[in-house]
């Protein structure tokens, strides 16, 4: 690795899928220059690098950017092979890349629409599809400390950064708990082991702020 | 490997996410069994080994269910690592994830859209969406006989199976041209050399019957 190379991350401070990218720099150890962008005020340089989607995360790496938040975590795996991220086995890998896309596609969606409901009736409809989603994890997670194993994996920061640290926070701020002590144990009791990992909470956004934050977004989209 | 590996695929002939499957196999010299599926009838085996989506493809390897086709993709090239569909470098292979993504998500749901659409202005205002997206693929192609390079890779089968051989037999079928020479004529030089590899053309549905099921399949979807 040379040693003046680029390492810059735009993103924006409550969304997960820029979260979980300087999770998994802060796992490496890899110094990176962080870039704040705002969502009703796009830079001009985020519009430049990602013109298709003009979203965050951008992942800038010595002149080159990499764009949508599983790709750069694959690319931060492959560019820096220390303390890797994605399982050894083709077969866990596989599995680690299908629950990552089942949480950024099915429980995002169920979870966040969930919110904007304004009536209750489909709102509690799309809070069990969440919950019932999220029991292919508790499932995943008996005998683990992680979903990645021993240790944080790909799956744990790509499923932390976007349940327990983003749509629950979203659900406590309406008095709403859709994930319960009693039928989620195992997946309780890995919230508390994230906790314990610094390169995770370093990169949790700070409680209040975010509840306040995720009821503005809320509100911005919500719905019959 | 095992001499007695067992290698299958749950399928059905007209999707592109099967087929794609397929050419990755064939790419490899990989032998298979296939199983057909039916999107009206499926199989007890295919609800057990998919039961969150219970979609096709379904890649079973040594009792081992792998699902969803970019990740069944990564599956192969990880598990038979001869003839790689990846690229080696990581900015190369984070730029073919990314455009697949692409495809499979804007590009597939614009494209087939706009084949739904009853109302003429709609289904303008879509076609050129998806035109506006294949632009991309156009730029990517410059210079190149593949969007894999010399040979075909990842995002080849992907696009390739969802594109020219899925996307345009549809349009094709309801006598819509959006995707013109004069437009796209990188393209258009990329499907000629996609016809000229024997592991893509031996999975192309006939394309008589596969215009019929799209317009079938168009159909079902049909909205104002």
């Amino acid at each position: 690795m040379a040693e003046k190379e680029e390492v810059k991350l735009l993103g924006i401070w409550a969304s997960p899928f820029s979260r979980r990218i300087e999770m998994a720099l802060k796992l490496k150890g890899i110094a990176y220059d962080y870039v704040e962008e705002s969502l009703d005020n796009k830079s001009p340089l985020l519009l430049a690098l990602n013109p298709i989607h003009k979203k965050v995360p951008v992942l800038v790496h010595n002149g080159k950017a990499i764009l949508e938040s599983h790709v750069v975590l694959e690319y931060i795996d492959e560019t820096w092979k220390h303390n890797p991220i994605l399982p050894q086995d083709p077969y866990d890998r596989s599995k680690a890349r299908f629950f990552a896309k089942l949480v950024d596609e099915q429980i995002f969606n169920a979870g966040f629409v969930s919110m904007t409901k304004a009536e209750q009736q489909g709102r509690e409809d799309l809070a069990e599809q969440t919950r019932e989603l999220i029991t292919y994890l508790e499932k995943e997670l008996v005998g683990k400390d992680f979903l990645g194993g021993k240790s944080v994996g790909f799956l744990d920061l790509v499923a932390g950064s976007m349940i327990p640290f983003c749509l629950e926070r979203g659900w406590e701020g309406m008095g709403l708990q859709v994930i319960t002590d009693d039928k989620f144990p195992e997946y309780k009791r890995w919230v508390k082991n994230l906790e314990k990992v610094e390169s995770v909470t370093d990169c949790i956004p700070p409680k209040e702020k975010h509840i306040e934050h995720m009821n503005f977004m809320v509100g911005r989209f919500r719905s019959s």
